[in-house]
């Protein structure tokens, strides 16, 4: 941490901030400028709060170094994290993963012939929403329960792994038995009590990226789950909030190569949510892989015009196998490429 | 719901429209331009799903009309709502409300503190968190249940009504046994499961507006509330994220007026967490009464240089006294004023 | 400046950063820590051009402490600087200062009209655009320099000083024939080449804050200005672009104590394109001057209903008498109230 | 246009809205709801200027159907505009067009090395900056005419052409002397009087989207241009401002295909000021060639450490080369792959 003094700042003052600092238990180091004296504090392990200081007299600026995460960092642990989804493995030097299938589950007659299709075509995991998180008490809120039934059967009958939202700790219990990847939503990524929770499971997560939050907020979500013992978590970029309207959200692939070099958890691209618009989508994940997205995930309905929701964004099976067959072929060029 | 067909849709295509909106057992008018053809939808009692009818062929936008919200709008309840905190009234035609506090409960001794230093400058409500929502795992995260005493016990001994921030369902029960009021914050604004579970109870809720929620969203949140049964819903505005970082967030005051023209629930302003600079607290304070909010939460520390979280933002009791001081002037000013 | 290395930078890679340093003409000081080392830059007069640094090897961040203005800065110059407009006075210590008239100059009997309702309520400048700035070609483009000649005669009739917006560097001498004040438009703001030619000139500039300019950018835009010469600069909040969309734009009314406190430059709010409402345009003013704006301008019409260009944020003459009215008491109140 | 009326709204009301539209010209087709009653506004050739109907009595709210654009929408001119650069064609079915080169002409050496370097790897157009839009005006401002003679010499002496920045229309003449296609900075993007006098040019002209405009403001930006006579029209994403602050912009490649569907002219992408970081600037590269870019614009510097101006993010010239042979391997493989 760094703190800027004031040009006018008196040497009282400095002397205040240095005894401050040291009664933290932390070093301060002046260095004066031809302008101005900034003061270094050395010997903390992590963030600083930095709140007793920022407002002391002559302070005119705090200056973070350390970030709010450590576990999480591909500095202190170089490796890529490899998670395993029942036997489908993401991560650094693995096959780009495939999760796809409709935003909510309806029936079972639609889950099983979604199941099917995204077998058919080669997905690697089945979604479906039985928990859908919407903007008003007044749209279809998903199946619930038995919605879980509906999918895990659908996912058993063609041999995929399931992935489903949890968006309340109840429901772990059920969801665990059910799924077997848990899905952290984007307005619940810094539902800090639902991300502990899953910290104490056994259970892969998928953690999607929130509406507005920076990648330093992405990165210290994920540590909750990390630091609580569970370290298979997989990060979503889904797109983020901006002045933009005629998509539904800006898709910020650039954050693929960012995270990659940043942490050692494995990330996908969810083009679905990002971009709203069902022609854009295969153009995207395209796009995502070739940004060095470790896998994909895409809503795909048997027929998209009678969903429930998310029709509109929904790939039909045609377009969801042609873009199988590109994603293949991307793979395998990219690797002819090579870094 | 207006759709719009592109100027090249064939009339097959607008027929196709036509049939799938009177499948949802709407009414189809089209409106034929002299550049292209479009389509309203009438009969809908509220907001319609677009999602089976934005990517049909022929579609070029589809434009909602209705909102995702109906009951706290004040298009059907005229008169505004006044919500009772333990005998404190905020909302159209009374008297501005301040509630303050340090944003941790930290001890016994400064509880107390911060609660005569409140109840003495005439403030209306004790605040303090138990339940902190913190970026990252490894900065202070509240005393929880423990701290819940602290608070209750510090706003009894002054006769001052306590709120405090709820962050999990599990922890309702021995919230709403020790606080007046339950503030759902920023970060959990869409967090549904816990609007629908504040819902069902008999105690007034203050819902804090999300760091990138616009204000339809908002008023959604606060319609998953009130769906529920429980109408004691005040909204706090708090700042919103934007690309400006001098100052923690862009406090958005024209939401004051624009809120109280759109809704009767009544709206309050959080200017320590909106500016997250103690010396641009009082004068936004003032701004935002002039604004038309019905109240103020502000933080306010015995010894903000030694509080374990938001101290830079934190007002010290000097300050807070001329800002409540201040205040009863200013009201005094805008009633003399008039609209 | 302070370097930021890795936490596994070699002594050689520290090395290097300090001799790049050096051979800028300034002096670099490890600061060693426990996790990594840090080196201060000192020596540097001013902001210094990071980017031969930023991507040495080893380098994590590069973190500035100096911005890139000076001369606008209060720091350096800590009074006030008052900016006289045909003798109407801006800045510390002055009156609140009132410029309002339409959006557009459209007719010699609008301008008059106008004028008169300006100076009859109390305004002191009177505003009218001649070149307008519309997103599309097919849109209004204004007057031009007959509209100029509307405008000063509307205003000596009347003895109001006029201030009129300036979009290229050929029509400064026409417009400085007819105009008091300059106004450089938010989509000007960083339109280098027109900030350097105002800045050569002896005419007071109004300069309007860009839709996505961080405070620091606004300040250095001025700076532009100031470094020609020209220190009769007016700043102006306008609203600034968001994700919220009921609004024209999100009005940052936490700029005006913080410009304040950073600027000896005046800074004045203009609520009418800040929120694009003329319900809100009053009582947004009256906030602003709560929040110490130096003055305030508003769009008002003489028929809005009837305006070619943004009547729907336009204040009728009866609102913009009331809204004097209002100013004048609370102006007033203020005094009474001190700081 | 649609306007909504509020569900109280009057028949008196109602009238006067038709009344008001009629007076423009305009036919109002009044459609009546369960809830509230709409009004089509039909007949209008373009983009209707709402301004004196958004306020009126009754009203609600307007929303518009047609956009401020039309000569540039894929709508009216279905057939993709090939730009013509000296020979090097730019659009749909064309190849991919790579311009690189330093940010800022420094010295004659410098602009001959790069050039050299540009040809040799396979670049098709040199670029550089003479005339430099800094934040600040302490920061090295460009060479200016002196600078543009270097990089014409340059660019002549391997056979490409040069593109550069323009940034006043009294530089017109001269650059158009010197460079091959003319740069329209994002700073500039709606300073609409100089996009006006490049249009009345006959040359190419490579327009940079506004660091915050909407896809919808920068087609109308293109359209200043295309109205004045001048098709020869790039444009550029470049990144835009968004809360995220780990990358310097945020790439928004979702505009990519969206453009190409919504307008004719071609797109490039820029993922140099995009990300600001070097080491992102090769993968994004890739990821917009496969999003469907007809070009893309780099910047490259012999020796970036000493670059004068954004040395953090140019690639050096092996870095360079080995992204072109990337570059045309992937186009082989999009070739290949098909739609």
């Amino acid at each position: 941490m760094l703190i800027v003094m004031h040009h006018h700042a008196t040497a009282e003052q400095i002397e205040a901030v240095k005894t401050n600092v040291e009664a933290m238990g932390l070093r301060a180091e002046p260095i004066p400028g031809s302008m101005r004296t900034a003061i270094g504090v050395l010997d903390n392990q992590g963030y600083v709060d930095d709140s007793t200081i920022r407002e002391l007299p002559g302070v005119r600026e705090v200056i973070h170094v350390s970030k709010p995460y450590k576990l999480v960092s591909r500095d202190f642990h170089p490796q890529g994290t490899v998670v395993d989804v029942a036997g489908v493995k993401i991560g650094d030097g693995e096959k780009a993963v495939m999760m796809a299938g409709p935003c909510s589950i309806e029936t079972a007659e639609q889950m099983h012939t979604a199941a099917q299709q995204v077998q058919a075509a080669g997905g690697h995991i089945l979604r479906g929403g039985a928990f859908k998180p919407r903007t008003g008490p007044h749209s279809f809120q998903g199946l619930g329960v038995a919605g879980l039934k509906l999918l895990s059967d659908a996912g058993r009958a063609v041999g995929l792994p399931v992935v489903t939202e949890v968006m309340r700790i109840e429901q772990l219990d059920v969801i665990c038995e059910h799924a077997d990847l848990l899905q952290i939503g984007a307005r619940n990524m810094q539902n800090f009590d639902l991300l502990k929770e899953v910290g104490k499971l056994n259970h892969p997560v998928l953690l999607k990226r929130g509406l507005s939050a920076t990648i330093e907020e992405f990165l210290a979500a994920a540590e909750y789950i990390v630091a609580e013992g569970n370290s298979q978590v997989i990060l979503c970029e889904r797109g983020i909030r901006t002045f933009e309207k005629a998509t539904r959200n800006t898709l910020d692939l650039s954050v693929v190569p960012l995270i990659r070099s940043m942490s050692h958890l494995p990330i996908i691209v969810d083009p679905s949510h990002a971009t709203g618009m069902r022609p854009l989508v295969p153009v995207m994940a395209r796009a995502a892989l070739v940004a060095g997205a470790h896998g994909l995930m895409v809503e795909m309905h048997p027929e998209p015009e009678k969903a429930l929701c998310d029709g509109a964004q929904s790939l039909d099976p045609q377009a969801f196998e042609k873009l199988m067959v590109d994603l293949v072929r991307i793979e395998a060029f990219l690797e002819e490429l090579g870094d």
